[in-house]
């Protein structure tokens, strides 16, 4: 923060104030360069001091709240005039009223002026304490459980929707909070995406590989109420949140046998995921683990269906997860900075034939001191029915 | 539009655009007073076209945007100079980064500036179509009949979270799209609020009037790991989402018997329902539908139990439902344009007892021409198991 000039950061999101305070009570927590940070809190204020190890007060009036932190942090307010105190917060997140509101109340003298801290805290939340992995892993045991409770029910016939379900409730009986957040604006995520056959590889709006039929234009993604066929791909890209962290992971399955095309790229994916096994260690660069997987399916002849096909493919090859699913860093162009011991990812090599279906798998890594240690825990390879 | 000010609208939240478009494919529709709207779209383009009865064009880089509206819409653009064109936008959930982005890319001669226009959006959507009030209705049964497939499940020692995800996959099965979606920032709905006994009394960030233990401060509300037990109220408020529409509705169970005062409480939320029922009629304004509500708590003795209990209390008896859960008008204070026809609420008195339960009940009602007419499908009165 003091590197980017920033006198404190005022957290808002609730992702982004359980990952601070341990808590996601409504409010506001402020946390300066100089001294000790507090967690403003509207409601429930009891739950907060519960819940939290960061000092709580109560919120109070947005009008008041100017004088209460310029009162509750005086080194940081010190000498200060209108605007003088520079402070962070998440503008990739916050509405546009709701910041408009905020840097009004925060006017004044002494008072703030607000920048955008987006960056500093998706960076900071790239590397994971040895606490968050273990959640990670509990969330990984998780889906890994559902998915072998809920295969029974992978039939022909079946309906996408109906593996769907059952795969959900096996997670949430198993303590799924129900959601899997993400931080992109309008991006939604149910579970993830179950797609059969050419249902799979109908594009959407979703920024993935496979998009997936839906259920109509309201949800126009993932599983829909096609039934399952034999000799078909289905992609089973499901998640799971435990504690507020995610788990990412994608198997394909078949009843029958895959087309030999298909098969050979299934094959492909998983010679792509091995790549970025041992390319991932610190200091690698997301970027060339991305421009490395690429080259691999243009080897294979298979660039044209790598990670989507024709205008709909996407440029990544996997993403951080945590607390939302859309973390850093990207594998993808432009993120050069090196991999760090504590970072997460989801690697997820997958190939799109349009009207056929979609291949590939997903797996998490930890980035470890020295390479990368998986943290899925479902078997590998295609699943034969 | 036009009494506002405003030369156009331009739609960018995914709920909004399906709404204006008839599909949430990601992209930017742009709605002018004086002529066609366009949506502007950047994937999936195809499947947008299958989705909408709106042109569709392809949105290009956000740098050449403005250029493309100056050139899609020259009645709108014609005359005008730098920030002459006035664009209303929801600043309500679009992202302040998001929100400077567009401003810039917008700017220019001639050019846009953008104004706030939540309440243009949130107000044109409560007066629902007849295509929407049979999406509501078909919500309404998905909801009715889970709860009677769920119900076996509610015995002496079953965890909340158990019932929860029976009812879950039970609304999931039959079309529920998996989400409730929220309009306020930070706000998180898992199909509604579950909780039993003391459970469903302890307040949260939630702004209704029960909270729940939840899994944790990491989804600190609803369904818990608390079992069941004899003799005190189960607050089931569950909500599904068909086509893209909420159904919202509560019913309370006990196994055995409440406490008299419970019981007595109950019903008087009962009555409270009974009574907003007949307020409810085009021309008469929500806020006095609450203030009755309040007067009727008061009357029974019950107003510090009412909607929550000491600071926890919330502050309305009801809510609009639609696409979100969180819609227009709200049974509040402040509220005083009157009902019209085609509206859809959501009515839901209940008393909170800290350290005992909830009780309660919430049906949704369209209002008719003459009054209302009730959607909500499960049967009335305390579920006695």
């Amino acid at each position: 923060m003091a590197q980017a000039g920033v006198d404190a950061f005022l957290v808002t999101q609730h992702v982004d104030l359980y990952y601070f305070t341990g808590s996601m009570q409504a409010g506001y927590a402020f946390i300066p360069t100089v001294g000790d940070p507090v967690f403003y809190v509207r409601r429930s204020l009891e739950r907060a001091v519960k819940e939290s190890a960061v000092r709580i007060e109560p919120m109070g009036s947005l009008r008041g709240f100017r004088a209460r932190l310029a009162g509750g942090h005086p080194a940081v307010f010190a000498g200060k005039g209108a605007g003088q105190v520079v402070v962070a917060t998440e503008m990739d997140v916050l509405p546009a009223a709701a910041h408009a509101r905020l840097a009004d109340a925060l006017g004044g003298s002494p008072g703030c002026s607000l920048t955008d801290g987006s960056a500093l805290v998706r960076g900071v939340r790239t590397v994971k304490s040895a606490w968050e992995i273990g959640r990670i892993e509990a969330a990984a045991s998780v889906a890994a459980e559902a998915l072998e409770a809920a295969l029974p029910v992978l039939k022909e016939g079946v309906a996408e929707l109906e593996l769907m379900a059952r795969l959900e409730y096996e997670m949430r009986i198993r303590g799924h909070i129900g959601l899997m957040r993400t931080r992109s604006y309008n991006m939604e995520i149910v579970t993830g995406m179950l797609g059969s056959g050419e249902a799979a590889a109908v594009p959407s709006a979703f920024d993935g590989p496979a998009g997936g039929l839906g259920l109509g234009p309201a949800l126009p993604q993932s599983a829909s109420r096609r039934t399952v066929r034999r000799d078909e791909p289905i992609l089973i890209d499901i998640g799971c949140c435990i504690d507020g962290y995610v788990i990412d992971q994608t198997r394909t399955a078949v009843i029958g046998a895959l087309p030999q095309d298909l098969a050979a790229a299934y094959a492909e994916a998983e010679r792509i995921i091995r790549h970025a096994e041992r390319l991932m260690a610190p200091g690698t660069a997301p970027d060339a683990i991305y421009a490395a997987s690429l080259a691999d399916a243009d080897a294979a002849g298979l660039a044209d269906h790598f990670m989507g096909h024709g205008v709909n493919q996407v440029k990544f090859l996997g993403h951080g997860i945590g607390l939302e699913v859309d973390e850093w860093p990207v594998l993808a162009r432009g993120f050069g900075q090196p991999l760090e011991p504590g970072m997460v990812l989801a690697v997820e090599p997958k190939f799109t034939f349009p009207g056929r279906g979609v291949v590939g798998i997903e797996n998490s890594y930890l980035i470890t001191g020295a390479g990368c240690r998986q943290l899925t825990k479902s078997p590998e390879g295609l699943i034969v029915l």
